[in-house]
């Protein structure tokens, strides 16, 4: 690994013969390096606090000249309590999760002497983009190791110097491992990123670390698959028989839990007929969190009647353009409906198919809805918040994926997998396997029961 | 479902939208689809033949002026013996398959009283291309309805009366069930391709059924993921090791079986050891079936040395761009290498990502060829032929792709599939986890043994 000044396409051509070097070391191997990682990041803790030092002044200059947010330089930070032993502690708890390679998920016996094996491997190259948090250099380094993925990292320029002492350290530890050097490479922010996008034929996945505009635009410039979400717009849904206590936690949760997030709630769609009974108290309770409620009329109408003056004086109208924004803030649009398929309609038309909630005391009504939802997540009488890879007890989350393919939700180390077919013969012939006289049979016998 | 003139951007719409409500069908329900599909086109067999009968006898002038091939003729007529039959009879199997939807991989108890469950779900909308072949319009009907996504139908010019007789035969048949209509749209020739590969706010996937060159015209003009190949460029390596007798069986069989198939033999790569042991028999078994070789200096000359004239006299000099051809005929191109390492990097460097294979006694040096070989298919000892959906037990075939992401190789209905989340709970609420006092935990229990 080295802090390249190469094209994009020497680069990408290098983490592609990496990869498949990589493909075939052990676990033991690639655990060796991950150890080597955070051994090496730990014994040079000092130098390269020293180098996001030099980041952090940098960024502060910027930040009291008003080119940059006070939020980007908080990212930057490696020296905030606990935040480096995070970063080493990240990397052995990487270590230390199931190998995702060599799962074998179907065997079958073929004909005698002739067995298939659907194994999972790596995918190969992952080229990761992210913008200020340099320890996502760590983390990503020891998920692709993990993997059995070569990974091509670029990053933002506000983290230069940190990303430099980074890259130096991680570069020397797999030197002395198994793992092939150019399995991981850090680019400087010389090469651009669009020629990078541009490598689809030796780059077989990227994912974006960063804002949604990052994601958005890696999005638009790129043939190759990318991994990620660009948008959160997460709704709830309260139905005609809704719980009204349980409508409250999972409202106040999902919307003001973390708000910034993009498992937050968004929008919140809301039966007629329960306009008056369950929505009073909802609102109630998001106002007293400071939650603004941008309302249809229908519903602003309703509230109007029973709220307090004060707390009716924080209604807002609704425009059309709120259904359709992420608003990552206390603000809430509130949407009436008719019925239930119209609040699945909705929700397949304006969510950005992230997480999605119902709440409801009907089972099937919420059969309904998981199954009509069109979203990597869809949650009964429970917060949109819980759409994340460490709560659904994955270890680790390589990110949150809109995808309607390969991955969706939330992206654990398998997301980084893909898989292949081994057969095992002993000279045998396709052509022996007809139908009529003298031609042989398939058994297809299965070897291993599978889910 | 209708024979449509639509835009492309309203055939899309409706198909989303139709995606979801079949998305809440049962199984039941598919299935009853598929019933009224085969009995439909069962009933109107005489009809959709006279139609077919009509577009064979405007190809047949097309043959005649020399636009169009014999094959594609060949492929057109929907009355050759057993075919219309053995259309009827694959909507049955299709009907006959395990359910690929709502099979749960992973349940996990988050809590007391919050699970989660990974569940199988259709992807949503899938554009499928295809040209001559008329049959391909039940097969892929029956494939989408099973699977519960929506599919666009985009047919080649040669077959529009048989499209549009077996369009109006499905569409009346589908009408009749509790499939929604516009799960199936068959679009003509007017709504141009392009138009509809840009429709990737709605289409999720497509699926081109033809020649390299539709399937390279499609990954090249979408933002949508495609599923297939472009190329079949499968190779086969000979180590130092290999037995002679094995090697003769698989190579012949690769090679000559159906050379035409993207998963018959086009590269022979021969470690330099056995150029004189092991070459000899398989280039004389080769050349037997009528194989031209094109041969690189060193394979050429040791062949000169053992062949007879006759045989000599057929082999041919290689040039580089050989071993990056797809002949597709009777022609295999063959090159010398000094080791193990260097074949696998050859394989790596040339091969369309298909299937390859390696004759070796070794299982040591077969599973690092098995690891090192980014295909969808390794193989040992046994033909390339063998990579196809039937032959390895998955009943039905979407395609073969030679993608890195979501599906490799032969993929059946599952492919078709992906997933989602579904969390199930009583008003939890993800600000209640925490580390620290009155900080519930998560329990990560898992209710289900995955593999």
């Amino acid at each position: 690994m080295s802090l390249t000044e190469s094209s994009a396409v020497d680069i990408a051509k290098a983490a592609s013969s990496a990869s498949r070097h990589l493909a075939t070391r052990s676990e033991a191997e690639r655990n060796q390096a991950l150890t080597a990682l955070h051994d090496a990041l730990l014994a040079n803790k000092a130098a390269i606090l020293e180098a996001n030092a030099r980041d952090l002044r940098t960024a502060e200059q910027s930040v009291a000249g008003g080119s940059l947010s006070h939020s980007v330089l908080k990212r930057l930070d490696l020296s905030r309590p606990g935040k480096y032993d995070d970063m080493l502690h990240g990397i052995l708890s990487v270590r230390s999760l199931k190998d995702p390679i060599g799962n074998v998920t179907l065997k079958t016996l073929l004909d005698d002497g002739l067995t298939l094996e659907k194994v999972a491997c790596p995918i190969g190259v992952l080229l990761i983009i992210f913008e200020a948090r340099p320890e996502v250099i760590a983390n990503i380094a020891a998920l692709s190791i993990k993997s059995g993925n070569a990974a091509i990292l670029k990053g933002g320029k506000e983290s230069t110097e940190s990303f430099i002492a980074i890259a130096n350290v991680i570069s020397e530890a797999i030197a002395s491992t198994r793992v092939p050097q150019a399995s991981v490479q850090l680019v400087k922010t010389r090469a651009a990123v669009s020629d990078l996008l541009a490598q689809d034929s030796y780059i077989d996945l990227v994912i974006p670390r960063g804002s949604n505009e990052l994601v958005r635009f890696v999005k638009e410039n790129t043939k190759i698959p990318v991994l990620g979400h660009a948008d959160g717009l997460c709704s709830a849904y309260l139905h005609s028989d809704a719980d009204p206590e349980i409508a409250v936690k999972v409202v106040v949760d999902s919307k003001t839990d973390y708000p910034a997030a993009c498992n937050s709630l968004e929008t919140l769609i809301v039966h007629q007929e329960v306009l008056e009974s369950v929505l009073p108290p909802v609102a109630k309770a998001l106002i007293a969190k400071g939650v603004s409620l941008r309302c249809d009329l229908s519903s602003k109408t309703a509230l109007a009647e029973v709220l307090n003056a004060s707390e009716a004086e924080t209604l807002q109208d609704a425009h059309d353009s709120d259904f359709d924004t992420e608003f990552l803030d206390l603000t809430l649009a509130v949407k009436t409906t008719t019925d239930l398929e119209a609040a699945v309609a909705h929700v397949n038309a304006h969510s950005s198919k992230h997480t999605d909630v119902i709440i409801t005391e009907s089972a099937v009504v919420a059969n309904f809805f998981m199954k009509g939802v069109d979203s990597a997540g869809v949650f009964w009488n429970a917060s949109t918040r819980f759409a994340d890879g460490m709560r659904y007890g994955f270890g680790t989350e390589v990110g949150i994926s809109t995808n309607k393919i390969h991955s969706r939700g939330p992206v654990g180390l398998d997301g980084l997998t893909i898989y292949k077919y081994l057969i095992r013969g002993n000279g045998h012939q396709a052509g022996d396997y007809f139908d009529g006289e003298g031609g042989r049979k398939y058994k297809h016998e299965n070897l291993q029961q599978t889910l």
